[in-house]
């Protein structure tokens, strides 16, 4: 490539770069995707460095008034594949712009090591802050949908083996409780984001007097990065970041996990909506989940970038490395699955047909009332219950309708003694054998009877309100650090 | 195996296992890990069915006598290969120690599904703590370290080329600062943990009418956790817990690659203590740093073990499955190494020798002052950053000391134009050519003048104060729960 | 720790190490299980060198007299612990033993760079073949239950949808095959294990004239690696057989998988022996698969293994670095799941129950016919596939089995025409309708008709008699390499 | 998405896909891919059709006349995104070109589980030939280096610590072996690819008379697949191929962690060609070697593609899933990055200056000689080596120029006894100082002494031929392949 343009290889290298090594050395996806916030830093310091008297105030009303149309241009105005990377694409079009002699005083002081990783945090919080967004959706969809399965019982599993009795809204609002902690958990990723490395330069500051504060205010940051060093050289809130959202990736994964198997003919718990249904080009009677089974599978490409990631990170000395070029992708791509996946599933979960009938029809099947029983035993004739466990054990042979007859077989058996004879009756032995009997009883603090489902949707309702409160308050601090910074660029524009 | 205690078969399943089934679904290293929290979980359980009248009161005391005497007894007299695991061989003992009616109370309303997690997140958080308190030693080693080194004169890196020159300060402090955001990464783990899933049973609750605050007291727990599917189902504590772990994992490899890197004849930059170095069998005059190398090399085992974590949960749908038992492992081999690294790496920093004349002599080395001398044009002859960086770069051609002549020459063959003519004098020049004048003008906040980087010390002392009062509040609360287990145990004991 | 036989250390470095610093450090595990491969090597370095006129007979003969002692002796009488690692372990007991005068001589021309890597590839070796022989178990016990269960009908899936009917022993046949390139995979992992790193010293060779043809013929290797730097700084056969055994592992997974979803009440397919299953500690009829679930979950682990191994050895330049100490537990580590993964998955098939009636009885269940009525459509009527899949699309939303009168108004809606006037009879409808005729037409290469499935299991079964056959040639080539070192060994001693 | 062209949902769906939900289920870059694979597939499949008689010659060659014309407009002109993929986009195409009822019989007997993986065999083939002709150029770059540098003396390493004397040749023949074996492996890879899965159908295979030999023939590939159902199921060899990728890549960021090393100040080994180099946008003076480190980085995203692609296999029942989408784009981003690595790679190596006096310089540096000194008192005093090695580790505290008389002092010290009155002398001390003899000495196979190394190369070149003639062989059989495909579609055409 000839490339009339390099300001940066005219003095130290002298051979020009091939083609072929301009291809293998850009990173084209993150420098489109951190366009706009380069944009953002490129006024931020530009306004400080004015307002700090390191560059003149006519200048810099020159580069800011370059700086806005190159922004309002857009990404695709601006021909990154021309040069190293975006920074140089951006800097090159405003000093044809505005003359070296303007243009070629916007970067004192800095680096594009610096420039370049207070881009990836722009760019980051404003995707979390977009993530956040969705989840809160998809758990205002499964919340919605628990509410209104309040009484559908169904069977619980443990080894996707029949254990007791539940109902939907309980099992619903397992995975609630868990997207809950994925939310806490973005807003902890947060915190590691949002603080600022401009002025780091290189790694090791600058001589300039840059006003690291004002930069911070300006861009939104929660505050300044305190070693110059560590500005450039650490990734660890990437690391954090694609953490967090891997594990939101699991439990998406777990929940579509469960409505595939819900999905099949044998368990017929549920039917996706045909808008999220495929059919087959060989198989016309089918309708797959292949929605739910993409976001599934989704969730192990997410886990590669983390692995990714932690494997280029781990093995880098001090300072900047190139190898952190490619850790950016890793987190850019982990945040379209996910946005894209949450949202997916928040449409497959609202529009999903719940089928009742069968839900209660294998409530029981697989002797799901044996705990209950055994609990019964325990309560009418006072034998511990390891004891009662094991008679019931043997009544798990059977037919899964034990008549109270098998259970004094039974327990002869084990114990040489009828349990009929010891306090249990007809009754309470049909009462333990009715699910929803069963799922009633269990009502403490947790549990899946009515009351205590109805507290914890009501907590959780709460909660929401509080999460949507608290991403509310970040993006609004961001917003008006943005009007911050438009006014300062449109004063020293105005002059 | 012939195992006639076996409490739970006897019921439901003929066959006896063999003892390569047995020794294939066993988590030894897990299940010893727990044991003193599995006490710890019997004795709140037992002591809450007391105290709502579940189990009578003598029935209780008789069984927390026993869990007493179990549980001082110690791991090694629990003969866990023989059951299944460590819950039946401490049920098991209790029974043979006070029998079936009295013994075989204590599992009431509780599973092995509940009872496990509860322990291993009992076990988690006291090894978090351990981790925060070796965590602290090793910051504190690297601020001391940073503090009698704040004139240390040394090249800095970006692409492991020499840059700027710096100080060892400066350096040092960049690890301290991602250490600190380790620090905070297990503190938001800590959250995660410390919730109580007690009283969730299988997975669906139960009957007994539980107090699941009262054991959430009792065991020093935040709150219980209000879903009990959700309770038994989840693991994200535990990908949360490694990632953090696995972050810190990869910082310390990031400072163990240097100092291997620092500790080459090449570099010559510090010498390890013989005790944390070893030779070579063949090779006699050789030391090498290989207790460093293992800190590193154990990073890729940490993600591995995350790796491994995450690939299991990701595939799981509710409640509680086997796989899930294979998580624990994972989490607690990366305790292992990350607790035995963090240690061996204080010792490694407290006792390093610093060749400070060494580091000087290449602190000029690849004309690191390149930088300077560019904003020096700057400051001298107005001449904007971009065309000052083209001269400069020029000039990198030659031996990294250029004279006010060569400087002319360079930029008459850029700009046609003499610095000397422009206001670039001789001083100025040799000014910018001293790294320790270099190190002085960048005093910015976060850059390695003296005075910045004194600030970033006290600052850091500021912090890890609060952390280490953070870190103790919570292992203080933790204490007084189990005196107030010790407590509720002996007052039943005692009637 | 004082060590007073610390023949490394004595002359290099001055301070002792401490007891963490030692803990740290040893990989005992690893030393364990390549104690016997370390004494094969002692005694054919040894024997070489006495051959080559290195050291004099009598030495060697009173050193192979020791070895042979010490091998006999077992891991656990040689005190690792007490030393850096099993190699200065066992030399310092020869060295006790026979003195230093004489023992002293063993590692002339050797380091324990070579020593450990050459010890490694022994051990993985026989694992290897351990291995190969327990999956060759596992595949005959896939073809011994898929021959008794050529007529199974049941239905096949795809996005876990019921999608055409098939048999059990097709399906089996699928699994089988996977296993088979598993066992190429392992036969191709084995060139790279077994070739000769001894001789590389610590990695530039040796002045010593060591015979490196000699010592491979002793050692059972195919061939001496031809460069030294390669020999101990290469890990790449680790990698290649952990990948190979992944591979195998997720082969697991999914059969385990497959048999945890058969085994619900849902499915309800298959039923697990006894043997092979756990019930629950409070719900006395369950009947866990967590056997297969162990199976699942550790293809997890072995996942991670394969992470930890490529994200060390990623990260480091020639030749010999500590971290790789780290790699070889990641190997033996995945040996152990695999082998006994293996195993007890070769119990489960072979003891597993069948469910005839239930797999028939789903077979049509989901309108799996619905192909074999298209492809039907199109051979009675003419009619392009494209059209009548669109036909037959529409028959899908009744209830999966269509009359004539069904499919006649089906294509008067898509196409204006009856079918029946086309050419479409009673017949040939109700044929298309009935699963097993539907599994009897697919009867090309590969597909689930009998004769096809016949034909694929005959292959099989001569397949399965190479492997064996090519597996057995290996360990008949080792077995008569160790026995000419014994021959070798005996005839020193004896002189 | 309004498509009235969807000849797939038109029966058995109702509710068409939103923008949203087409954009998260499409595989663009996928399907981009293995475009011209897919007009082979359909030709063949069409031309086997046609002979089998299931469609007649006259459409066929209609068919076959369309899809000319569809190849050769190539992947831009099918507007894929309007699609469910490119399967249906051709089909969809083909149709609108040549009608319903002669388009809409292609896909007769077939079914898009089976298109898609024969696809991505025939895709992943040529590409795997693409990367081994690019690795042989790489080896050979490096052989041609390594017989430019016989004599170049040098420092070897072990822990990073200098250890003994080696020449550049015999370091770059260590890497030169790790890329034979890479080769290797990539011909094994090989066999999993080329088997032919098409006939597969769904995964049942299918009741028409399809010849699977016939288009196994016209594809090229090896055989069939001879399990129908493993067909569509099995994703083995793309795992396979990714971790053979990802063990190559582990190579390479281990050559390129060498040079970046070498190319700092302190080692001054070599320095990058000026295009393969870049500079700093703030530091005129730097020449970074940010080619080698995103070659470093990049292996650490194949791991984390080998990963992705793991996890999402392993947690999948039979047969097909739509999870395996997601598993292509691992193996396609695998060989980009891969080949583009391995050809910037080459190109660097090829282009690399060779610093030799500095290599010279430092060979000795760190006492490298010891290992020979202690050598050298073996034979000339027949002292155990254990000895020898005792005594010259206390010269190692010294300058590293040992004199006799050190010699003497350091054995008095631990034996009591002077060396030089037990036969070593002044001469043979001197030549073991010296670091060329120190090489010359290390002849045997393997070692780093010129005949050594000259017969290394001799086999390596050997090798090069024959790894060049087995990966042209394959290429051979292929384009003999794709002649008689464009025959057969030539002689139908033509009628």
């Amino acid at each position: 490539m000839e490339n009339k343009e390099d300001i940066l290889r005219r003095g130290r290298l002298s051979a020009a770069k091939s083609e072929e090594i301009n291809a293998f050395t850009s990173s084209l996806q993150a420098d489109r995707w951190i366009f706009p916030s380069d944009i953002m830093v490129d006024k931020a310091h530009t306004a400080m460095l004015a307002r700090q008297g390191v560059i003149d105030k006519k200048d810099a009303a020159a580069i800011l008034k370059a700086l806005d149309s190159i922004g309002a241009g857009g990404v695709d105005a601006v021909d990154i594949p021309a040069f190293e990377d975006v920074h140089m694409a951006i800097e090159s079009k405003l000093i044809k712009s505005v003359g070296e002699n303007v243009g070629g005083r916007m970067h004192s002081g800095r680096s594009r090591n610096d420039e370049v990783i207070t881009c990836v945090r722009i760019s980051a919080r404003k995707e979390l802050l977009g993530l956040m967004a969705d989840l809160l959706e998809l758990r205002k969809a499964i919340v919605g949908l628990a509410s209104n399965n309040m009484d559908t019982v169904m069977p619980g599993f443990t080894h996707l083996q029949h254990a007791q009795p539940t109902t939907l809204a309980h099992h619903l609002m397992a995975h609630a409780s868990a997207l809950d902690r994925d939310f806490e958990r973005l807003l902890d990723a947060y915190k590691f984001i949002n603080i600022n490395p401009l002025g780091s330069a290189a790694f090791a500051s600058t001589g300039y007097p840059l006003d690291r504060e004002y930069t911070t205010k300006l861009l939104g940051f929660d505050r300044p990065m305190d070693n110059s060093m560590d500005g450039v050289s650490s990734r660890d809130f990437i690391l954090t970041t694609i953490s967090a959202i891997a594990i939101l990736e699991t439990d998406l994964s777990r929940l579509a996990d469960e409505l595939v198997l819900w999905s099949t003919p044998e368990f017929g718990f549920v039917e996706l909506d045909d808008a999220y249904a495929s059919t087959s080009s060989i198989m016309p009677q089918k309708k797959n989940p292949d929605i739910l089974e993409l976001v599934r599978g989704r969730a192990g490409t997410v886990i590669g970038h983390m692995v990714a990631a932690f494997t280029i990170v781990k093995a880098l000395p001090y300072s900047y490395n190139s190898d952190l070029q490619e850790v950016t992708p890793q987190l850019l791509r982990s945040f379209e699955i996910s946005r894209s996946s949450v949202r997916i599933m928040t449409g497959a979960v609202s529009t999903l047909k719940i089928n009742n009938e069968e839900m209660a029809r294998k409530s029981t099947m697989g002797f799901t009332t044996a705990t209950e029983i055994a609990d019964t035993i325990v309560r009418a004739t006072g034998l511990p219950f390891r004891t009662a466990h094991g008679i019931v054990g043997r009544l798990a042979r059977g037919d899964g309708n034990p008549s109270l007859a098998d259970v004094d077989r039974a327990s002869m058996d084990m114990i040489g003694k009828k349990l009929s004879r010891m306090g249990l009756t007809e009754k309470a032995l049909e009462e333990a054998k009715d699910p929803l009997k069963n799922v009633r009883r269990r009502s403490i603090l947790g549990g899946p009877a009515k009351a205590a489902v109805t507290s914890k949707i009501a907590a959780e309702k709460e909660r929401l309100k509080a999460d949507a409160k608290a991403a509310s308050g970040l993006a609004k601090k961001l917003a008006k650090a943005e009007g911050g910074l438009a006014k300062a660029v449109s004063d020293i524009i105005k002059g």
